[in-house]
């Protein structure tokens, strides 16, 4: 049975609460929920966590060995972390970058993703659905 | 029965020839009839459509009133065509753009998206499975 | 009896439904009735058109050979289009550029003109009441 | 009866000798006669005045309580006085800026104007023309 | 007994009135007055003086030679006077400047002081608290 | 009794040691003793804290629920920090960004501060006084 | 027999009338009998086409595929055209741009190139001579 | 006899106490009295004025009529005032830039200078002897 | 005996794995031994460690008072992190920056170091024997 | 009889050996042998000459008094020699910019050419054959 | 009997010839003529020498050690010449740069200095007479 | 015996004279003297030289046919010389750069290599030691 990570990056953990007009109403739990439901019925597992600080993120990527494939959210760390780049190019796992709102259409500093150079792909504006979307492009990857 | 509209951006008619290495081996007749097949098994109905001229892409936007979602790969006029996203934003219909390559990891210009400002969002560098992820965005957006 | 051109860029068909709160609820239809009334009272012909399409632009402007002047909203071309910039340049009829919104109180890119010089001179920020100063100033520059 | 006050920035004193190539022949006493003559013809009144000293335009907008609209020509403060800016947005009545030379076709740092965004619009190219355009200009907006 | 001046800007002299959604509706007159008791309590005494004109205010600073130090909110010159700059340089009295919002939260252009590198320090965003914690800032610094 | 936490960010325990010409000879220990003795004086409760990592600075501002303000010296991450930012909006209490040194007196890159945005306002330039204003600013906060 | 393609870009159609102090008195019809009648001379076919629309032009290059080369003047789709650049890049003919004026002693936007990093080169600065040229390094190309 | 006007620009009336190591410890009073022993001595009259005010430097420029020549140290202002750049240039008198300091050899922003380009020249470094030069320049100017 | 610590930064511990044809085939674990021999070869002891952690590595800067030199090979945060220069700029014990790879020859944003500027030197582009050379380095500064 | 300059700029004394997937393998040797060829088949004379320095280069082109027209391939210092643009505005003979390589193709650096801006035309991206069609150029030019 | 040396940079060899109306008519011969008489006449020697090669320049500047000053036009090698810049930098000489045409009133590129941070002071745009001017100003210097 | 080539660039010759703060008190040729010494020990032949001129900087580049390995400071040229760093490519010897003082630890425009990619890596900021090292670093690079 094919297993994936997830990793949350820098302040989801106070999704629900953090300025809802942006990232919504939904906690991360309930994303979560969502996912662990979505992977079920697609017979692949999931290890899902949440960091706010760069290197332990990084250690995530680089302990990851054993995953089919990683759905990273890094955040605020999109935007500058040359390091959290050169941690998914540091692995072998393919790696899809996913943004509850559309990067591209936020302040300027936020349209850039240092990241994403790094990924497979990336997915932007869909909520929580971005997370299900990413899921189903891995599964996608690994079969084809 | 829910009615999307496919519109496939300037040069795209050349794929499977044009730079493979870059946009892969499948011609866009390949892509569409994943499409057409992906979308019968969702009970939705495309119409599918190219075109090379900015104009054209811009009347295509504003005659798709009876659509319940536009799908669009803008390639090259992704990177300056505000006349495009002016016809995004001046239209109701839920749109979202897609890109067979990942775009952020390319030359620098092609890095920033003029066009996903006015869309939902933006999914990027999954080949044609970009266009599936698309439209499971659709219909989920319009379920929701 | 002197003949204008007034030439309608991109997306402004769709005036009155496109973003009301930047554009104003009036239809170009409206725009053009304003527009001919008060041609008429000036004792004037205009004609009046809109296209979507670069290159359909540069064609009208280049077989405007017999009119007196032209007064042309070129819309989101405004910002990038060189073509359209070269194309008033080549021709030697008088060529005013209008702006419903006003383009220096939007989005930075929105604040610079290609177009406006290779013209006369610009009006932006009066909504339809920008096309009826131009043709004033067009007679008042023909008269002149 | 409407009164609005029209504001010559620095250097419109020396109209008709300076640089005349650019601004033209006609001498600031000889604008000022034509906008009072275009305001008696449409029935409003005239208050005229020009100043060198970036302080004093803004007490004179500051002081124009009464008025029922102003045309301003900040000249070279157009293209960096903040402080400007924030006067005509500290003041509720509407204020049109003109240009006697199109901005848009000289030096890069004339074609930026820091205090349009604050005005309801610009009126650019039309040499004294231009103050009659915003004249009507701001007629209109009175009216409608 | 000691000896402040404060000089307040361009514009402030509208404060109650001027977009007070930004600056709050607090008038000039009761941020003075709320200073004058703040100062009587602290056994200090007060000059206070607006002014609008970039040479005045220069002027007011070299005539400061008998002050125990300076409040200074520059407004719109904060982003570009280089002569107050210079101005605050040339005198050897403490200098501090204020802000009532807060201006690394708004426009970029504004985010940019200009003028408080000449000063001691900076404070921005606490309403006419700002010129309250100046004040302390001052007396604090002159007893240490 | 009201309740406030105080982060110092990375560095700052080296106080009194590191660059004394720029930060001062005061100690860390000697600040921090300065501040609850300035908060016993006008009856609030201090928790104080130092971090050399981003990533324990978001956690620790995520974790001051009860507390009635946080005034945050984010030192090097300042200038960077977007996960910082984005924590200090994701949280409700009112926070206050203070530096020792004047940052608008030293390098380019110290002068833009990419957290203060995120904050109520910004204090810079007096040394451990600027904490002093710092909960002076709060406690007024609460009580207006 | 070989036959080659001439694709002349926007607004070349009024040369001899535009600008001739930029771009010559020579007419399109004048330049386009001197390159049938060097062709004559070297034995090969040519193909002339004149177009102010982007997407036409991208239509004609990719129609070309029984041309042994194609001689393009993109015109002022040089300068920002990335659709035109990718199509040159999807066919395999070899391509050469050509600028009638030395693009490198103009405007500042004019002397960059997009759509030259597709071709096997650029001739500029020659006028209609410019095309004899580029008629010449496609016969070499293509016999060496 | 010949008559030349001498313009100091803001913060130059405290020379010798302001910031000694750059601009030295000669006062202004000194630097006149150089200046009018070397008038003298070349048989020339010379006015010699100081102001702080941008708009009180332009009206100086503007009655400068009788003048044979102009020499002026815009000091601060010659960094950004395109408000006295356009002053020079509306009058036909001769003038000349100076400094005393070498504005090459300083910060960034002032090695730009807005102004000299609408003088004749400009001659910087040399202290108070940069008058002097620029006194034999204007009359070697007016002899040759 | 003489002491030095060397710090890894994020990424190196997958060295070997990790883009080897950037990087190089040799593992972390043979560096340190090469590092070992050679101290040991020059009478001086090593401490190592490597972390992905930004903080962790400020720490590790901090607690190295025991120290005769320091190594470091900040990796990615080479690039962006303030905190480390600030770090390296707070202890008197002297810093050598190291990079495998030649960082001249890479991305734009590799080729500027934000921490080099507060270490003695930099030596980059000789793989792992940048460390060696760092080593000799250091001797020769403590001796000389 | 005609005669013509050729000059070599810096490192093409090395072509055949330097980067030859970049400049090919034919010898400076092999391209003086074709160009003397075609100019005998043209009945013109040739004077080849190579040179790797800027200053060498300039007093090539101030000796070229005699030369019907010069030939230059700058090289390196085409992308900042202000130097040599000022040697060839500075004489009255045609000079032709050519290059091996297309410019346009390589590093963004390279893209721009200081001095092709003095010439009459820039031919770039056909390998010797450039140094051919500049001949042709010339003859052209001198005929014409 | 103190003694200069004057160094005039590339292509200045030229002048009379070269661009007359932007450097005028006088050739160097006569501007060397001008400097030798006001030398004698001020009782100082001149060594007078012109070269086209930015080395050969820096060997001059190194080579005049028993010389009492030196005056330098740099020419092109103004706008990028580090090397001279730093050989300036390196000899005690005092050094002054001259221009023929005011640098500031030509393209941008031209309007930086790089070498002129190195010298006292610059003269610009005066003709043969900033040479003179810069003589009078290398005495004055040498007398106080 | 392995036979190295040691290039100093421009104003090297000064060493121990210019800005002995910058760049030491050692003379050129006390480092020569070390370099030897330390050739001498590990029986490799040196031959050094030094030049300020760009041009034979290449030359001498070119000529190392029988070198084992360079070790070239470009001093000054390091920052704009593309012909050096095409020179450098060009040749097949291994090429290091030195650097006295820290590069990254100066003016901006010092922080920027343009040579130091065409080398094998960079030594920058230990004094004559940089050479030392350059020099195990070749010998190195030659035995692995």
């Amino acid at each position: 049975m094919e297993k994936y990570l997830v990793i949350h990056g820098p302040n989801l953990n106070l999704l629900g609460i953090r300025e809802p007009e942006v990232y919504g109403r939904m906690t991360l739990k309930e994303i979560n929920e969502n996912l662990l439901r979505e992977a079920a019925k697609n017979n692949v597992k999931l290890d899902i966590i949440q960091s706010n600080t760069e290197g332990e993120i990084i250690d995530l990527l680089h302990n990851a060995n054993d995953m089919h494939g990683i759905i990273i959210n890094p955040a605020a760390y999109t935007h500058y972390s040359v390091a959290i780049h050169d941690a998914i190019k540091a692995i072998s796992n393919p790696v899809i970058e996913v943004h509850l709102s559309n990067i591209h259409n936020r302040e300027d500093f936020r349209k850039k993703s240092v990241t994403a150079a790094a990924c497979i792909g990336q997915i932007s504006g869909f909520g929580f659905y971005s997370y299900i979307l990413a899921l189903h492009a891995l599964i996608h990857h690994n079969q084809s």
